[in-house]
């Protein structure tokens, strides 16, 4: 069996670090692992499969000889340095959003478009944490038939903001025990006993770029070009994975049960939904595995035409990021592409 | 100035301690205080106006003598005792769910339907907190055109489910601290850096108790018996202040700046909703005083007929619940009924 040469840039980050770990535990075909990150990181000893690894510097010619490349960097390096990436001749899978709205750039949850990643021009981008969480909850349904409109709220972990969200909130939670003051650095606000209803930054109509995701991305992953999302994206004190509660319209009714054989048998899914037994989703139980669970599946009472309302929690560093990305690789081994 | 002779049925719990607070804030003319509790708490010394008060048994004849009965008990014990309050000659004003749907017995948000304690036949209802904050935050604009449909997703503080689920998430944050087993009583799971969606219990149709409230009691405060209400009660580890992401349809489009200015205009509202400047409701603003927070006021993107989304904040046990209740009581006076 063929193995890979592949680079993690971002390596020493949430999403580069949990990349790590996967490839390690989906025992991906390793040929050799470079981890790229900035010049205060180069150096750095990691471990993958048992052995140390020892991070390189990040630049133009870091990806030499690579057949992938994994990018989990913010926008400004991934359009700086992938393309040199490509140029050099391997597949990118890149976590930010610089990619994910061109035309020519496959956007792919490997569950619901797989199929996509046949047409990549280099670089394949993997979807934001909450557009993934939404749109596997949601592609089951979408499949019996097509999903029109959506409306979404969301509550997300601090993680999604790295590592230093996690620090913060655990910062401001003993700062308030001993009775200091609380700091905010990563979030605007108090995020301790509090919520924080803006992700991003807004446009010129009142919604965050995290709100828009679910959207314009929805619409490239889901293949429904007309379908219209209103979301409320809120930060919560949790640390780890995001939860959605949703609202959607069809082309055509749903049967409940239907709906909830379709969630059920959609993989990647997890239905979690017996209320008599006080079961469903809550993010704890999603935290540090792949599926995204989903339940309160119900009838939406306000809808004239068949809508349906559900609520799910995923792991978004895992299924929301790295597992997605990993699995886009994978999806490029099985349809011949690597 | 008439003063009135005033009992607090459940003195010792949450609201209705608050409702003894917000008794001397608001300078109620108060002639006499009685404070009602069980057995248990019976001879325990509370104070109000600087004067030391002992709390008495509630039983059927607690409530001789009183003008106003504020109920702030379980539902069994308000359907056990306050009809005895109101065959005495009391007014009672409750916060129990047990008389809220009740056809002769108004439910009243007095900035929204003040009129409605002119037609009491003893009791009127105090709605469910997330109820009184999500109509406060759309009457504005439902006074320019009926709301006919919501979708809302609600972000509920522990403490509304009282003092113990404070305790409790308080506890928990200790116990993970210092890498104990978390306890849960109050609650079904963990809700420290957790979130349960399921407050009350459900319905066969998949809804609890406490998410049907924004339908069925809506309804009732609006006077709109056709509004339909979709509805996703969540717990999150807030203290207090509930919030709630909510999306509109009216029966004609109300534009933008309308609502916005309606919102503003409305008694009881503040409109927080500065986007560049990063101003928003937040439920930690919101806590101990008496206005409903509303903000992130927008079009909704999935509506065809001119929907509009917004996120409110409001302290569940004043505005929810002892405010509201308090203000009641001096609408009866304004409106000479007392």
């Amino acid at each position: 069996m063929r193995k890979y040469r592949i680079a993690i840039l971002g390596a020493t980050g949430a999403v580069g670090q949990e990349m790590m770990k996967l490839l390690e535990e989906r025992a991906f075909p390793v040929e050799e692992l470079r981890l790229l990150a900035s010049p205060r990181s180069v150096g750095l000893e990691m471990s993958f499969c048992g052995k140390p690894h020892y991070v390189q510097l990040a630049d133009e010619n870091a990806f030499e000889g690579m057949d992938i490349v994994l990018g989990a960097v913010e926008n400004d390096i991934a359009m700086a340095l992938l393309p040199h990436a490509v140029s050099g001749g391997a597949i990118v899978i890149d976590n930010s959003s610089a990619y994910r709205l061109k035309e020519d750039v496959p956007l792919v949850v490997p569950e619901i478009n797989g199929e996509d990643v046949l047409w990549h021009k280099g670089i394949i981008a993997n979807p934001n944490c909450t557009t993934i969480i939404a749109a596997m909850a949601v592609a089951g349904i979408h499949r019996i038939s097509p999903v029109t409109h959506m409306i979404a709220s969301s509550y997300q972990a601090v993680s999604g903001a790295g590592v230093e969200g996690i620090r913060e909130l655990e910062a401001q939670i003993k700062a308030l025990e001993a009775g200091e003051q609380v700091e905010c650095k990563t979030f605007t606000y108090q995020i301790a006993y509090n919520l924080i209803p803006q992700i991003g930054g807004f446009d010129e109509v009142g919604y965050t770029s995290e709100e828009m995701k679910l959207q314009n991305e929805g619409r490239r992953i889901l293949h429904a070009p007309n379908l219209s999302v209103t979301c409320t994206c809120v930060r919560v004190p949790v640390m780890r994975s995001h939860s959605v509660s949703v609202s959607i319209e069809t082309e055509t009714p749903v049967d409940l049960a239907a709906a909830r054989d379709a969630i059920a048998s959609f993989p990647g899914c997890k239905l979690v939904d017996d209320p008599a037994n006080k079961l469903y989703p809550t993010p704890l139980d999603t935290s540090d595995q792949d599926l995204v669970f989903v339940g309160r599946v119900r009838s939406s009472l306000s809808s004239e035409s068949g809508g349906i309302s559900l609520w799910c929690c995923g792991d978004q560093i895992r299924k929301g990021a790295a597992t997605n990305a990993i699995q886009i690789a994978e999806e490029l081994i099985k349809q011949g592409v690597l």
